[in-house]
């Protein structure tokens, strides 16, 4: 194994399964402590297990360069999410076999962080300000993760200049992608509450499935938006209607449905929440939202091109500069500074036998490491 | 207690929740013999408890009146649905309090049946064929019930010319209304089925829930028909609908919905049941059909007439020939003669504390001694 792939191991086999807590942060200090790192490690969270206030670990690490030099951070997370049956070797006993690393948070993210450690050991300290901004629930709630780094960052008067996150961005080599934005994302549960009655006097009812069926045919004949330059179109569904009524002769008394819409930077959560409970309300229904992110675009400039240039001289790609897939923290590291994400192959993530390439892992700290030196080196 | 209140006391305290065999029929029987019938019993069925192969008893009893005469047929049914809860006297412990018989079964129809026994015996057996045709499974699946009486008649060359239902149409006080009809029933199952996926990736998916509220918002906007003179107009309710998806992020591959048609004169089950269908495959659904009952019809004619005449001499009331509320075996019986419904109150039927007035028995029995006796008389 190369030296990435042994700090990789150690991270595999401390189990970490989302939201992660102690030893892995051990792990991970006893890595950093001895580079140089400031280590700053605290809970939140002292709830019930399963729920969202559960406890959560998270772990910020600064090393300072000289004064006034600029801020290079890495953001991740080393929670992963769980295991699943049939793995082949055990999910929290790394083994090679091949030219593979196989365990559970290889790819997601565990591999990544182990480097982004070594990148660290090789910019030198006269580089510039290096931070990890490592959370132990991503994979989760997410309540008490990244967003509590940013307010411990906030209040500690910390201001990292480009932040880059090390999601697992490639699809299927190692530099072929990375995602300069993420759509938002938001589910809002709708409710038409009607009369019971019976099926053979429906005058004396109010059947609310009708209201709920146009409701929804509004939302789903909704455009949105036709998409921008950096971003697909965004996207309403509809995920579950229920109306739960086992009887032949009963009209019932509530209908209920509930619709995912993943979203571009021409709205918010709210406007959209807004757009809906309108429909909504037309037809005498009500809803309830939750918006799990914002979107978010770093658009195409000076951090891509340093990300590019450092992906092209290490595989000779050039790393497509993409806003598809699901969320990430960076949807919260966005009000911080120019967020990008890149990182290893993401084709084994959240599956069973989750594996990475041991020269991949060796391939992306040489990537990291000259990220690094660039972002510091920029103006 | 009047004669007739006996009569149903009697039969009350034979519990006979749907369906019924045994006890309650050999009360049945050792009433109806002394008075001259032969009387006919059969079981069908042996299936398992709650299954539509569950045990049923039916009963025919006919008093043969000279040959050539006229054939006039009582039908009703001895089960009864069950009791529930918080009953002030026990359900099946039929006890008078102030002017009302109270017990389950004492307007839905047991009330009704002790009417009839007690007509029976003031109808001169040379006034023509008197027939009890009752059932112990009207208020369950009545797969093998009023089903099988009509097999037995027809393969025994019984072949009564007017029938009378004692269900209890009655509303506001006795007499004020019969049924010369009623709408059919009938059940229809939707199913769209689609490809699961991730909200993330919708192009990878086929999101069925769309289609199915296409199909949906098409059924809730049909118009059946206009209703008729004797009909209100055909009534389609959606019933339930159901994805069961509890995840946030995934693209469901299934929506199902159930409707039910109540329908009149102007269709039959199956060319609703064409009509859905073709809606529903347009969309890509499928569908399937139960059929409840077929709408039946005896226009205002000589047998409304003749009980009409009987009510109006016993309570001064002209009865409303109505064709609304739910099903009864009157849609198997119409295959056999003219048949009409006419009975108790139903204020208390399904309900706990079931009870019917004294007089009001006393009084049925005598409207029902003289439809019994125009109807042999007729032409």
């Amino acid at each position: 194994m190369n030296q990435v792939a042994e700090l990789a191991n150690r991270l595999i086999e401390a189990p970490s399964v989302t939201p992660a807590t102690g030893l892995v942060f051990d792990v991970m200090e006893a890595m950093l402590a001895p580079l140089g790192f400031a280590v700053h490690r605290f809970q939140r969270g002292s709830g019930e297990v399963g729920t969202d206030e559960e406890a959560v670990e998270n772990l910020f690490a600064i090393r300072n360069g000289p004064a006034g030099s600029r801020h290079f951070a890495f953001a991740g997370h080393l929670d992963v999410v769980p295991p699943g049956e049939g793995w082949t070797s055990a999910p929290f006993a790394p083994e090679v076999r091949g030219e593979l690393l196989y365990g559970r948070g290889a790819v997601d993210m565990k591999g990544a962080i182990a480097a982004m450690v070594a990148a660290a050991e090789h910019v030198p300290q006269d580089a510039g300000t290096v931070s990890f901004i490592i959370t132990g629930d991503e994979e989760g709630h997410a309540k008490h993760g990244t967003r509590a780094l940013i307010d411990f960052m906030r209040d500690n008067d910390i201001q990292p200049d480009l932040c880059l996150v090390g999601e697992p961005t490639s699809v299927h080599r190692l530099g072929d992608m990375m995602k300069i934005g993420r759509r938002g994302s938001t589910i809002i549960w709708l409710e038409v509450e009607g009369t019971e009655g019976h099926v053979a006097y429906p005058h004396l009812a109010d059947n609310p499935i009708p209201r709920m069926v146009k409701i929804l045919a509004e939302l789903d004949a909704l455009v949105l938006d036709e998409g921008t330059d950096w971003f697909q179109a965004s996207n309403l569904e509809i995920l579950d209607m229920e109306v739960g009524n086992p009887a032949s002769n009963v009209i019932p008394h509530r209908a209920r449905a509930r619709v995912s819409i993943r979203f571009n930077d021409c709205h918010t959560g709210e406007s959209l929440g807004e757009k809906v409970r309108e429909i909504a309300e037309r037809h005498g229904g009500t809803t309830k939202q939750v918006i799990y992110g914002e979107p978010f675009l770093t658009p195409p400039g000076e951090f891509s091109q340093i990300i590019a240039a450092a992906v092209k001289a290490e595989t000779g790609l050039d790393p497509e500069p993409s806003t598809s897939g699901g969320t990430s923290d960076a949807r919260f590291l966005r009000a911080v500074c120019p967020v990008i994400e890149f990182g290893l192959c993401n084709a084994t993530m959240h599956k069973r036998d989750e594996a990475v390439a041991l020269e991949d892992l060796d391939a992306l700290s040489r990537i990291y490491t000259a990220i690094a030196k660039a972002a510091l080196a920029a103006e």
